[in-house]
């Protein structure tokens, strides 16, 4: 047997049809986000395609507070939770996540990845007969969470809530059932009708589990996300977010009631076996949770920059997803040519976006996928719609009305 | 359907059998450990059963690593490794550790559990009728990618070359096959035999998979592991480590072929979707990896420590398991039991040992799971040691010969 060699084809097949993946090696500059230095080209880019999204990854308080917990505790937790690796900035970020989201407990995992797929897996697993009603459109996370745990799944269409309601009117009323969706949707940049699905959650006895990783951070009057926003957080059974993308550090956490928190935390296998985040890591988190909390400076600095860049795509006729949240996907629809503009923006222009592409978004669907925030500046701003312009012209791509 | 009433029965039967969970909170002193506020009792404990089994954590290399990181880099990655969120770091790293096992590449995740789960998911899942070979005692992170694969698993009795021997023998020869073993097996401490299981899987024309995480940094001229100690490394397909137990921080890789590597960088979905790790750990874990490849002072310290213990055990006829290994586990075989001396242990002489239980360990084995390392001195060695023995004596536990 040569392994490497079947190892080589998969690849290979990828290079073919344009998705292979290559990383841009990069260098953030604390203090001067979103400039960075590009290993690759050797010279400093603006980012346009971070999760970081409102640049909180060099804020003051989170960077003040990653340098006091490194001194006084280490670098590292020193084991899995159960057997001495809980620190006390892991208990305080609990409390704090669950007070954001007015619940009774969190629970942390080291991303937003495990926390789906623990906590999906787990509780589908082990609710016995569960079945699982999951959008379409949903994250990969939850969709190998559901998979691992071998209940039931369902996929409604996206966002529909006639096509939910169907599958749940299928359903004995004693079967236990989870709703899995998400609020912002992140390729697409859409936001799910929360309030109806919890109002079938009610009416046919299911619990909701609504992903908000996009939305923490940026949406409701603290951070609390989507749900926030339209007060509805009390109607959904499990919260889930990040604190790798508006918080801009890295880990995920799920908010629920006590019982549900502490069922994951005892049965969850990728929970209970996996060591712990380091302790400055939960303080430089803690900050920025509370930090985000009581300013909304950087919300609002990140709708203005949105605003201004739609406004200049218009402008410049340069299509792309007109959306009800902080994401501007410009649509290219070819891997290949994705990967194209995007080393002629890197390499000519010095703008670095990322091209989006399978698995990530299907075939065909290939897309920059924009997050301009609140340390964009507009003269950046300026330059991105202009080289934009300069190769749309030059690939002679289709241009909006 | 009441769902809380649900989880909060299962709950009770955990209370009901000894084996709930309850975490300690600690602040570990960084510059001062083994020691740690113990938050529940409110003062200063020894930890005894901490995965940072050389103290990397809070040595003044990987501080200043982190420090700096953080100041040029801020405090996370800013998104997943494809999508502006890989660092000059996470590069540097991983050939770091690709250098340290004498592989090609390696590739880097957020931790251990993820990169069993995903490399073996991935390599199980997408070899075309792949059979995996699994250790009865794999740790439950190879268990869960292994069944998140779908592939055939096939169980070999704990380290029994013969029953394993024996599946090989039954499989066709133009069958995909992966044995997937670890080195030490960390909660009795003892050693596979590496060397006869690769003669087997060259005999059969298997891949072999062998998780190193509780022997990098500990064995080995440069803390490569039992593989590079007894000059193997080359004859393993993959070698997994974590940089969350010797390397002091969090995280976890695999170090393989090139094309092994990109096989699952490119397939791989945990890997593909999750926040890369924040820069400032990539960094830290850095610093302590090279440490210890030109450094054999904490390992030395460390052998001297477990035979300090080892010698005042026996001279207490404190009953232990004896191992080729760091681990000194002292077994206890029942939950409630290990809970009460834990907690004896903990309030009356300040002494931290969490009691492991079911799953960690099978119901009936439950024990106190000993890592002394380089930074527990003689006087805390004794202390522990005497105050197992008042415990043994007051409990009427039986003694050693």
């Amino acid at each position: 047997m040569n392994y490497d060699t079947m190892f080589q084809a998969a690849l290979d097949e990828l290079h073919r049809d344009g998705s292979y993946r290559y990383f841009a090696e990069l260098e953030r500059y604390s203090g001067r986000f979103p400039r960075a230095f590009h290993h690759g080209i050797g010279r400093d880019v603006t980012v346009w395609c971070s999760n970081d999204y409102l640049g909180m990854g060099q804020h003051p308080d989170v960077l003040a507070a990653v340098h006091k917990a490194l001194d006084e505790n280490g670098a590292g937790s020193g084991g899995t939770r159960n057997i001495s690796g809980t620190n006390h900035y892991h208990v305080a970020l609990e409390k704090e996540l669950a007070a954001l989201h007015g619940k009774e407990s969190a629970l942390l995992f080291n991303s937003g990845y495990l926390s789906n797929w623990v906590a999906l897996g787990t509780l589908a697993a082990r609710l016995k007969g569960c079945v699982v009603l999951s959008d379409a459109l949903n994250h990969a996370s939850m969709i190998e969470g559901i998979r691992h745990s071998r209940a039931e799944k369902r996929i409604f269409r996206h966002n529909d809530l006639d096509d939910l309601e169907r599958h749940l009117k299928e359903l004995p009323a004693d079967t236990p059932k989870i709703i899995a969706f998400e609020s912002v949707y992140s390729m697409d940049g859409d936001i799910a009708p929360i309030e109806e699905i919890c109002d079938l959650a009610d009416r046919y006895g299911a619990m909701t589990y609504l992903d908000e990783v996009h939305a923490v951070g940026m949406y409701g009057a603290q951070g609390g996300g989507i749900a926030q926003e339209r007060g509805l957080e009390h109607r959904l059974t499990v919260i889930e977010g990040t604190l790798g993308k508006a918080y801009g550090v890295v880990g995920g956490y799920i908010a629920a009631s006590t019982a549900l928190c502490d069922f994951v935390r005892s049965f969850g296998s990728g929970f209970i076996f996996s060591t712990s985040l380091p302790p400055m890591v939960a303080a430089g988190v803690l900050a920025s949770v509370r930090h985000l909390r009581q300013s909304s400076a950087e919300r609002d600095g990140q709708k203005k920059a949105v605003a201004l860049l739609r406004e200049r795509l218009d402008r410049a006729h340069i299509p792309y997803l007109k959306t009800d949240t902080h994401i501007v996907p410009v649509m290219v629809r070819d891997a290949t040519l994705c990967r194209t503009l995007s080393d002629e923006l890197l390499k000519r222009f010095g703008h670095y976006l990322q091209p989006i592409n399978y698995p990530t978004v299907p075939q065909g669907e290939e897309r920059f996928r924009l997050t301009p925030g609140p340390l964009h500046t507009e003269e950046e701003l300026d330059s991105l719609v202009e080289a934009l312009s300069t190769l749309w012209k030059e690939h002679q791509l289709p241009l909006a009305a």
